[in-house]
């Protein structure tokens, strides 16, 4: 007789969002025994279908609690999970976990969303990061600094003393998107290029963006000028147009003051885009490290489901 | 018999763009006899049949010169007239002219674009606006200050001394309907609205972008937010975002320093665009005046027309 390769297995953790549904079956350590994904993202199921879609992707896997986080908590999701609000701890994001069972009865939570109210600029919404900000402050139980997630649409997150305090949205990758695939630019620039980060063009834009100041605004018609003018390569100016988005970025998180002088940075995300960033703060003679977003993920999951005695 | 209305007919005025062709019949002092106009713009004719398509459009007007502005100069127009450097006056771009004949021995002219040379951003190309430029010099020979043509690829031009001295291009047409049309964000704005610049949601965004300093990439996620959170309507959103594309416009006009303190200002263009930009100079307790960006072709190419003889 075979062994039961999933006789240990303790917590069903996913990370269900727009685009993808990923599951993970873990140990009662939070050790990764079988993954499964699909393409049931929150946009593809339209309101509809969570609990078959993930009853899909557990398939052949034994009956384990379940914990999710991501859009799957949001109001097209499965359950919306109510904000919690900023500043907050571990122990407000544990009591704003939405429990409720199965039609199968599995015990099931959805993370809940962080809230920032602000009066001076609406405040913002993060869905998903949350969850790997729990990861990052479990494996750094110390850290204090700021956490920058990278992607379509980058978070930057203050992090201090057990709690997150601040957080703000930057419409950085989908911006990159639109200018070099939908606008004008596209004629200026290449459909993609290799190590973006690496072109001395990138290094221009991001000097330019964050110790010139250059207003984004006043900055991104230059890409079709260096075209135009300077004969710049489609490649190059891909990799200008990279570097001003993010060194805007950098700039206006900045300006804003989401990072106090001298506070460590941790990038966390998919290994080309954490790199780009990395470099950036390279080029500008500050100190930042990268992790790997989909580790933290599972440890931020597997931290909340303890807290809660899921695990 | 009957009088030949265009008896007093003495140039052939055109405006010719990227989508438009227009053409103006004019008299010895630049009063319009006739106008037409046709869809053969740059883009649509694709680099060939220029003299075919301005025959169609001057069809049964009197075999007269014609004198041109616009992307019709530029290198997939009908010849390219090399872009004169700024600073320049009237006499520079007099000199820059393009003379040559039709096939038929038409006299023809085509107005030069210019360029800006900087190190610090590459530089920047007018081709078009010039025209317009040297019409508001013609109306107020004695004007100094900023003149702004808002559109898609809004211009900052600054005059002085009867000279073009510098100029700025800032995408705010384009990136406001990139916005509003194809990113995330255009689930919460309305497709159109009228009036957006009467908002009070307009000039809270232009307050923010221009007095809080707010940067353009830190304020344009709160257009979610605000719907998310505080369910502000698609009217009032697509207010707000307008409001952060022409505040930040002009934020980052003044951080380039293209304007000196307190100089006057034209707003030159049509009628709601235009007043929507002097709303916002109203806003921030600024003054300004705004011009028919039509009349002001006209009287840049008759003007340019007389410096060079054909007049």
């Amino acid at each position: 007789m075979t062994a039961d390769p999933f006789e240990t297995a303790a917590l069903i953790a996913v990370d269900w969002g727009t685009s993808r549904c990923r599951a993970m079956l873990l140990d009662r350590t939070g050790a990764i025994l079988a993954e499964a994904e699909s393409g049931d993202g929150i946009a593809a199921l339209g309101g509809q279908g969570h609990e078959e879609a993930f009853d899909r992707v557990v398939a052949g896997w034994p009956d384990r609690p379940a914990i999710m986080a991501g859009m799957i908590g949001s109001r097209q999701g499965w359950r919306e999970a109510a904000y919690v609000t900023v500043p907050t701890s571990l122990d407000a994001l544990t009591a704003g976990l939405l429990r409720f069972e199965t039609s199968e009865h599995r015990p099931l939570a959805i993370v809940p969303g962080l809230v920032l109210r602000s009066e001076a600029r609406d405040g913002d919404v993060i869905r998903g990061e949350e969850t790997q900000l729990v990861g990052l402050m479990e494996k750094e139980p110390d850290f204090e600094g700021l956490a920058i997630l990278p992607g379509t649409h980058s978070k930057w997150a203050a992090v201090r003393a057990g709690e997150i305090t601040s957080f703000q949205t930057f419409m950085t990758g989908e911006m990159f998107e639109l200018l070099a695939k939908k606008s004008f630019l596209r004629h200026s620039v290449s459909e993609s290029a290799d190590d973006l980060a690496s072109s001395p063009d990138f290094e221009l834009a991001v000097r330019r963006s964050v110790e010139a100041e250059l207003p984004f605004l006043a900055a991104v018609f230059s890409v079709r000028v260096r075209q135009l003018l300077n004969g710049v390569s489609g490649d190059d100016n891909l990799a200008y147009l990279s570097g001003l988005v993010i060194g805007g970025e950098i700039a206006a998180a900045r300006k804003i003051g989401l990072r106090k002088a001298g506070e460590a940075v941790r990038i966390i995300g998919s290994r080309s885009l954490a790199r780009a960033y990395l470099k950036a703060f390279h080029i500008l003679g500050e100190d930042a490290e990268t992790l790997d977003g989909t580790d933290l993920v599972r440890a931020g999951l597997v931290k909340l489901a303890r807290a809660n005695g899921m695990l």
